[in-house]
């Protein structure tokens, strides 16, 4: 089992930032098993002059196949329906991209 | 022996991108011992539109404390004579902020 360490971007607008904080105090716990159950863990959110930086590390084999399958599931497709109306993909976004990823330029264990 | 996330910004000046980027493919050992010895683990910078991220873990007491123990280390002062040219704070850092800190939304282990 390989760890991979994924970090991304994208916008917070302004006007959700106080509903936005408000979700994360209390993200709800099936959204939390469903991450869990799909190999993500040590998962943080920052926030800085607008911009959410997510850090997170990956435990499975397919990435890919473990972010469609946390995106299948109703309680995230719910909680979904409350964050991404806070959220705007960065300008560079390409299309349909929402968090935009970042480059690991640097790795001390 | 408690362990705190710290997330900090800085920018990445266009100009010195290759530089900067050379620089930490091959980090100097002597670096990477001082923030070993001073409770800096899982240190990653991570970059997206100019814009670098880094994200740590401090194994330590006081970190303000062991940041000025890295700060005072004479190897790392010469490696940050290379580093420091290629970054420029934030708009929104304060005096004499170089890295500045990102606020923590949600953790999850």
């Amino acid at each position: 089992m390989s760890v991979t360490r994924v970090a991304s971007v994208i916008r917070l607008r302004a006007e959700k930032e106080t509903e936005y904080r408000t979700l994360h105090k209390e993200v709800w716990p099936g959204v939390l098993t469903t991450l869990r159950q799909n190999g993500v863990t040590n998962f943080s959110i920052f926030l800085r002059d607008g911009t959410l930086f997510s850090y997170l590390e990956y435990q499975g084999e397919d990435f890919e196949e473990s972010m469609a399958r946390i995106a299948a599931d109703e309680t995230t497709k719910e909680w979904w329906k409350l964050t991404d109306p806070c959220q705007q993909p960065v300008d560079s976004a390409i299309e349909l991209e929402w968090w935009a990823p970042a480059e690991e330029l640097f790795h001390l264990d």
